[in-house]
């Protein structure tokens, strides 16, 4: 069973990583979604092991002990994290996993899977981010200050990944992360057992 | 300038490259085609530059003696070759080249050209590829025999490529060989000077 690939999509704040991939999950069925583990109560509706893995505050301490995850936090008095072994179990079965994460996070999951894909979103230009930001309408002059500082500093982690994508429009920066994905299937060092057939084949 | 890219499409006999580049070229109206250069007369309506390089034996020799062809072949007479130094100049014009070559000669490209982006187009079985050559009508039993031998030789040369497309139907090569020039083009060691703008942009 060929291994599944973690795809990391990751960026400076404010460039739209959640609506690409959103969209990319729409169109692209075959992707999971990485699901990450909380201590806070379900809410009507919500189903372990989809919405979240819903743990209890021992056991995901346990598990940050045993360094299950790729990165928590605790917010408000309940915990939230990504957990690696779950990823792990799921790439195993041969499905490929995304990952949306802030840059920070991205760091993390390089030093603990090296081998994931790691994609960097980028706005257009500063000019552009600004207006972003400023258009959510929720932000003072200091906070959007502050943010725009952020995400200058977060451009520069960006050179460590293997892919960037300019966000542009939603539709290009979706269809740039999809070749992505599909060159990636098509790479030599991960498909050796299409060789091995044909080789076989000749007996 | 951000040099243009050298893409080289190769397989075993019988793969279908020729079709295969064909339809890219048409679906890809910025990819240029590397022009062989040739000692033979032109036919009517052949444009030097275009169709050809029209070279004269002498020019021809004096450049094998300068190393300038990737490869080059004497036919009944006549010299076929591929001429680098006007690769390297289209290249350096942005210009992404696409150069369609046999496994041999693709490996001499790899010594000479190691930033080129290596293809190998496989048929999806030796059983389809011998359906394929037996198709073409024009083969007798004994050279029949002899292609599928060197064929198979030559799929074991594809685990030296960066990527392996399955030539399954046309148009899902062609989609999958338009998926790997987009997220090349993509990659972040080729694109250092997106972040340069970014970061000029902060000051």
């Amino acid at each position: 069973m060929k291994q599944g690939m973690l795809i990391v999509v990751s960026g400076p704040s404010g460039t739209g990583k959640g609506t690409v991939c959103t969209e990319l999950l729409k169109e692209t069925p075959e992707l999971a979604y990485s699901i990450s583990a909380t201590t806070r109560q379900p809410r009507e509706g919500e189903v372990d092991g989809k919405n979240y893995y819903f743990l209890t505050k021992e056991e995901f301490e346990r598990r940050i002990g045993e360094g299950d995850f790729l990165e928590y936090a605790n917010v408000y008095g309940n915990y939230y994290g990504t957990p690696l072994g779950k990823i792990q179990e799921r790439r195993a079965k041969g499905e490929d996993i995304l990952l949306e994460i802030d840059t920070q996070g991205a760091l993390n999951v390089m030093k603990r899977c090296p081998d994931g894909l790691f994609i960097f979103l980028l706005p257009p230009s500063i000019h552009e981010l600004e207006s972003r930001i400023r258009g959510r309408g929720s932000e003072t002059e200091e906070s959007l200050a502050r943010r725009l500082g952020n995400a200058k500093a977060e451009i520069e982690i960006g050179r460590k990944y293997k892919y960037v994508v300019v966000n542009d429009t939603v539709d290009q920066a979706v269809k740039r992360i999809k070749s992505i994905l599909m060159a990636e299937h098509c790479r030599v060092d991960l498909n050796q057992e299409m060789f091995e057939v044909l080789e076989d084949e000749k007996k």
